[in-house]
């Protein structure tokens, strides 16, 4: 099986990933922040060590910023509605058009004024003025992804950070599918809410997702209980990281998560701008297949991360999908739980073919999956 | 290191449920639920072996009822404040006195009336009757523990239960300390909501949780995103489980749940009567140590779970426990996130040193822990 659904989570781990979570399970095991003992003491130092590793990656204000929650999703809906708590019912919101479910379902629920500012596939400073055009004077948070899941596009979020600090907006980023990938900077590019999960670029296990929270302490919570921390007191504490992680953490996940960021760390930026390389061969070899439909411009380095999604003419995209996986490769057609990018794109009811590279795949998986294109391309159209 | 601390999390694991994990990560390795192809395939029914396992367990209504959440903390944070949204603002709630942060933070979060029931530590017919009288027109919800975290004692489910259904109030059940130790039949005991952690008595990994809820496509959401279903829809699906399982899941968290869930039913529930001997031996020697405060009744089947609460004289109680951890013992003091059973048992200044018993536990670890806690409280106090 040739993997191409990174996006989705990578896959394979490296080794010392699941290794990591199975010696933590067996050999600490107690729970972080609990107890006083040695071993619940351990856990704590495990949990720690990787909090310190994520501050010090994403340049968060402090390791106290940074909370462990279930996934990606979590983190949006923690920072996204802890800040639209505390603003009146008609505050704006600003997004993209490009966003995830993990934002525009949170966002629909509440009910909130927003604007989807158009990304322009080729030219950032475009991109930029719709955003800056989007802004009202009830703006309370501008939230958008900083890689699109679908197309691969990345969003110029420094800008769009240094335009909210200017407004005094805050300003939330969802880095899914760049976190790991693409260098941040969350001070340097005045991102308030940095949420990503751990278990796709960062190539932790799934399970694990972050929060940094540049000012956490204000922000409404959406889940109390235990923390270990304050137990005498009711009211949820205010500091952080605790008042985001209520009742036993994915130790675990995380200690396997802290494995995944040391693989990231050592590989460097190299490792970007060879899937970038995987991910233009893809595009080209699709580009001389007759009837593929291709979405964006040729990706280039910094302007997309290494995902192509096409179509086969105007056949359904799972259908290809279900083809190319009894062919041997993994892929995702379908939405991608991402509608609103659908509709961007006109494919809300073909849905795309998404494949999406990570650090295990090889020239010789782009060759096999374009000859099974081709393969496919070449048939009637049933 | 003698391990005592296993209702903050159960340890050691078995060796399936760590390598069960790993083997996952390794070789299964896609996101379940999100693509189509083999291994996606393989994932999402790994997750559904463990949920249709927890169905049957706790003879819910269906597999369908079975959402996995970060920890119990977050299942109970779902019903209650599910159910909650949807009242007024002064519907009422009955808990009882001997509760967890868990169920106190959201409560006193959501600023809602409540009522303590005091659960008597002797006689059920006595708790029966305090949670009959706490009741008010207006009570929209009866959530309690199963059983205390701090002094083990086992509340009457499933009289609570006839109660509440008699009289149309939903009941949501904290099995924390009870799922995978007591025999739990959801429908039979009317219960509406069952929340439990999968790492303590069902001995899963950390990083899983168990929300088993009987009618959950009516709830309100606190966390809404990504499904996998019906994705062309902003509005979080009323599909249960998907509606309280957004962004990607611990599937290999969960798939370690499962091999624990295995190991719980293939004990039986000799091992639950094993270990409350054990609690037995060890509350009848502290009875002996002159100057050990005891708090309960000598603990009895069903009536308790396997933790033994004590004090020395008035020493601190996390000083002792600290003591106890250089002397090679795990036991937990302090507070145990349960202030409120704290005030109960008025030691919410010196708190409490705990002792809960696991699978694993010996009479030679009762025997050395009662060695050295005579030892300590020979001493003279400092």
């Amino acid at each position: 099986m040739v993997y191409l659904d990174n996006a989705a989570t990578s896959f394979p781990k490296p080794q010392q990933v699941g290794a990591a979570v199975a010696r933590f399970i067996h050999e600490i095991g107690a729970n972080p922040g609990r107890s006083g003992h040695k071993l619940s003491m351990e856990a704590a130092e495990s949990v720690y060590a990787c909090r310190k590793a994520v501050a010090s990656y994403f340049h968060a204000p402090g390791a106290e910023c940074v909370s462990f929650t279930l996934n990606a999703t979590y983190a949006i809906n923690f920072a996204l509605k802890g800040v639209l708590a505390e603003r009146s019912g008609s505050a704006h919101v600003v997004t993209s058009n490009l966003e995830h479910n993990a934002v525009m379902r949170p966002l629909y629920t509440l009910k909130r004024p927003y604007t989807a500012a158009v990304v322009d596939l080729a030219d950032d400073a475009c991109t930029l003025r719709n955003f800056e055009a989007s802004l009202r004077p009830d703006t309370s948070l501008v939230a958008c992804t900083h890689a699109s899941n679908l197309c691969g596009r990345v969003l110029p979020i420094a800008e769009i950070g240094a335009l909210c600090h200017k407004r005094g907006i805050p300003f939330l980023v969802d880095a899914s599918q760049s976190a790991g990938m693409l260098p941040i900077d969350m001070q340097a590019a005045h991102i308030d809410f940095l949420c990503m999960p751990g278990h796709k670029s960062l190539y932790g296990p799934m399970g694990t997702g972050i929060l940094i929270a540049a000012h956490g302490e204000t922000l409404a919570t959406l889940i109390e209980g235990g923390t270990g921390s304050n137990s005498v007191d009711f009211a949820q504490p205010d500091l952080m990281p605790d008042r985001f992680e209520s009742g036993t953490l994915n130790a675990p996940g995380i200690v396997g998560l802290h494995a995944g960021i040391r693989f990231v760390r050592a590989r460097g930026q190299e490792s970007y701008v060879k899937e970038m390389r995987l991910a233009r061969m893809l595009y080209d070899g699709l580009h001389r297949i007759p009837g593929i439909r291709l979405y964006t411009p040729r990706p280039w380095g910094n302007g997309y991360v290494p995902v192509v999604s096409f179509n086969i003419a105007s056949r359904s995209s799972v259908e290809v999908t279900s083809r190319l996986d009894k062919m041997g490769f993994a892929l995702r057609g379908g939405l991608h739980c991402a509608p609103a990018a659908h509709i961007a794109f006109g494919t809300i009811d073909q849905g795309m073919v998404r494949a999406s590279i990570g650090a295990f795949n090889t020239p010789e998986h782009i060759t096999a999956l374009l000859a099974a294109v081709k393969k496919l391309a070449e048939e009637k159209d049933t």
